[in-house]
């Protein structure tokens, strides 16, 4: 277990009245770190900027989460920072107090060993969906039982990840990865609108699109245009690009060139890739 | 603030990485609770069994939890008691751990002051509405955040609850409660299949429907069926059978004979009401 910080205080423990765990009532970033640096940190805080104008919870100062992330990160150095941005505690009830005071929690931990890079993983479909609510896309909320759910199905170590659909039968995902196909040397990732969290990997894969002119399409897919893909990769802050080599029942896939350009690209970045 | 036991421990505080508070990994119950006995306890011990089963998560002993919800009471005797119980701590990842070690949050607090009884409140419309996913519909999660932004759309004391709609625009209850319609003698309440809880209060109305031999439907109902209703009432295992006097913009309602009938048995069983 690596070091804690609760509101800037080594510590261990949150109030059991806190609104993160009575209700979800909060936010979370799961951020790679390397050599003491947080990886896109200010990615991360635009999105989690973005996730607490949604809720209407006041966001911590930037260089205060900063400063706190990289104490939790002194010992590691390298591996994952875990930040928790809550509602705070309030009286029973599930209205939100005029003036919360949030909580913060941030957790270092040791990256887990990973597959070696460009291997490819095998990828399940997941039988949970995920439900369509536009009020809570995108952000990366504490309501994660869908997640949760979705990866009890599963107990095989050559699993790497569980795709996701939503209600309507549009893939969405993976339980913890954004997804994108590359067919005739296009990118298609699903458009985050109803349900689904947007990576910040994700955005970092969209940006360098931009940089190397490879046309994107952001839009709606299901498993016949997956199975249709030439090549199919997930994106993660943690994991970078991980190419889909397998999905049982639906097909199979090579770690494609496209693919293969985008890790390098990322990697050359010092991202993980 | 009452008192707290946090597995049984007189504490304020839980792990900060315990599930519960990291995805909304578990469930809770909040019970009334009159001269030192919980009301209904049963009925709050089946549905928590119910989502433990559902989530996977190891039912605690109900004699165990009761012996700490009571000694929770010890010193407000009347009041509400209100227990969490999650997956517990676990490493970082959604994937669940094999043999979790259940963390139990009870915790007593004092019952707000309620309408006078048969007044009848004013209810709102929401504009968040529930996202259907069958896989989570029904039981007491901690995945909330749906009701925490519909709470935050009014702040007008005026205004006793919130109706919430599905994403496909059916009525499915309240913030905190569930939804009756009274229409030609017949009770109306919509199926929870989807989205929604299946409340102790509503499990109690419908048991005491079929003793009066009140004919109910239960399935589903949009505003317009609303709209042409008899009688409304609401249902929640802290205040009862409170009925809806007016929703601005969609009608009023008096305070009408079954209800009164419904709320009568009810107090005479000792229930509140």
């Amino acid at each position: 277990m690596g070091r804690r910080l609760v509101n800037g205080v080594e510590a261990g423990a949150v109030a059991a009245d806190d609104r993160g765990l009575q209700y979800g009532d909060g936010l979370f970033e799961t951020m790679a770190a390397r050599d003491g640096r947080i990886r896109a940190f200010a990615l991360h805080m635009a999105r989690l900027e973005g996730g607490c104008a949604r809720l209407g919870i006041p966001m911590p100062a930037p260089a205060l989460l900063e400063e706190e992330c990289l104490q939790v990160l002194e010992d590691l150095g390298t591996g994952v920072v875990k930040l928790v941005v809550t509602r705070g505690t309030g009286p029973r009830g599930y209205r939100p107090p005029r003036e919360p005071t949030v909580t913060r929690v941030v957790m270092a931990s040791a990256l887990r060993a990973a597959a070696a890079a460009g291997e490819g993983i095998v990828v399940r479909v997941c039988e949970t969906r995920l439900a369509r609510n536009a009020r809570l896309a995108g952000i990366k909320h504490l309501n994660r039982l869908e997640q949760v759910l979705a990866c009890a199905e599963w107990d095989d170590a050559e699993i790497a990840e569980g795709l996701m659909l939503a209600t309507d039968d549009r893939v969405i995902g993976a339980t913890a990865a954004n997804i994108f196909l590359v067919r005739h040397g296009r990118l298609h990732t699903p458009e985050i609108r109803d349900c689904g969290v947007a990576g910040v990997m994700r955005q970092q894969v969209l940006n360098l699109a931009k940089t190397l002119e490879l046309p994107v399409e952001v839009g709606d897919f299901g498993l016949p245009e997956l199975r249709a893909a030439d090549e199919i990769f997930l994106t993660n802050a943690l994991t970078g690009i991980r190419p889909v080599i397998e999905v049982p029942g639906e097909g199979s896939w090579p770690h494609g060139e496209v693919t293969q350009r985008l890790r390098t690209r990322l990697e050359a970045a010092g991202e993980p890739g």
